[in-house]
């Protein structure tokens, strides 16, 4: 539960018909948290769009534009 | 089986010592398989980047460098 770390609290939406909703907000926590999960998906998608120009230029032999 | 498809083909190499290996090589067909399947790799990470980028820009309320 994202609620026991902090990262999220809740709370009863009242109005308006029907039930009431339960509504979710990100507390500054969690909005570090979600940061830095985005930063770790954009170094992985990084990773992978190397790896397949990478790929790609051993295929077609050519020299790719960058080592490492 | 990618034989089934004539993206590889293989022999035996029986050089060596120890039992005969496989030996597995792209033909050209799996080659340009392999390319097309990078790029559909590439555009998928260039995705994700986007993404992360967007997330992150509402999360931290800045302006996204790009829009679309």
């Amino acid at each position: 539960r994202l609620e026991e770390t902090g990262h999220v609290v809740s709370s009863w939406d009242m109005e308006g018909s029907g039930p009431a909703r339960r509504h979710y907000t990100l507390t500054p926590s969690g909005e570090e948290h979600l940061c830095e999960w985005m930063a770790v998906l954009e170094r992985l998608s990084f990773s992978l769009a190397r790896f397949a120009a990478d790929v790609k230029s051993v295929v077609t032999g050519s020299v790719p534009e960058t080592a490492g």
